[in-house]
């Protein structure tokens, strides 16, 4: 018995960590190219599907899932397949304010226990052709919804941000003890 | 010649790092209790005054100094002095929203070059008692304005911010590039 982040990414687990919640990881096997829904609730469903996925393979235990994609206005963006894909979407986001939505789900026993959706609203610089070019060269856009880390050298792109700040890199924290409080029976974390 | 971070933070040398800002590090030997000053500009008196000193030590380098103050309404919070002070401070602070100034100040040849202050707005969360007896047993809040750190296992208390982030860490980002730019001729940073 134990709590599975089901999730490969190292900076969700950090922050799990930095926070005090023990965890181990185990990846979800789910293709989220072939997951269907609204764009609007997509991080919401495919972090229950992923967690679903994982407590399917690892019955009793409790499963958390995430998924982080970022809007501007009503259009999504994912990862970047591309660097020009990166520089279009970095171009987008500059000098505006976009939301990063981080839906996330607890799962036992192929059971959808609870999940939700965390909005954090994020404002860029109006950065120069530079500073696009520099970033695009650091690699650090790749894997990274709407191309940019916070946690990184994108903090330099970042003018303010609005809601929880660890939601923008992939865990919304309060939102996650809140659930880890309310389902604390079929969790056994160490605090 | 370079820049020179004169502060003991070693958050504040890591924030720099992060963002890509060559620097070394020389800590001021102002006694900051004997500095005199309102409270409201507190945070860049002693960013003034700790860039300053460094900067007569090592004239022609740049010197960037910083000063992290915690505001509830108008009254300051500044690192603990002891278990109990920390335990006051985070007790006051929770479930409201309370303010982060951090002033900073650029310095060369024992002349201000130019300085300021940035204000991030933090909102607690409603903690338990046992969320803030671990908390304090962790040691954490006894180096840090206001008994928490944000970028530790004090997440936990945060429920949202409006601002920039790492202004509540002790460097605000945006500030920092912006002074930077404006001042390339005298700082020689590698970008």
């Amino acid at each position: 018995m134990g709590l599975i982040l089901a999730s490969a990414s190292p900076r969700r687990s950090a922050i799990l960590q930095q926070i005090g919640i023990a965890h181990r990881v185990e990846i979800s096997l789910v293709d989220e190219s072939s997951v269907q829904g609204s764009a609007q609730d997509l991080s919401r469903t495919l972090a229950e599907v992923k967690a679903m996925e994982v407590s399917l393979r690892f019955a009793k235990e409790a499963c958390l899932g995430y998924d982080t994609i970022v809007f501007l206005d009503n259009e999504p963006f994912g990862k970047p397949v591309s660097e020009r894909d990166a520089r279009r979407m970095l171009v987008s986001l500059r000098g505006k304010t976009h939301e990063v939505s981080t839906g996330f789900a607890l799962c036992q026993n192929g059971d959808l226990i609870c999940s939700g959706e965390e909005r954090t609203k994020v404002r860029f610089v109006n950065f120069s052709e530079a500073e696009l070019d520099d970033y695009i060269a650091s690699g650090e856009p790749m894997d990274k919804a709407g191309s940019y880390g916070i946690q990184g050298r994108g903090a330099r792109l970042v003018e303010s941000v609005q809601g929880c700040f660890y939601n923008v890199v992939g865990l919304p924290v309060a939102r996650t003890l809140e659930l880890i409080a309310r389902n604390r029976e079929i969790i056994n974390h160490v605090r």
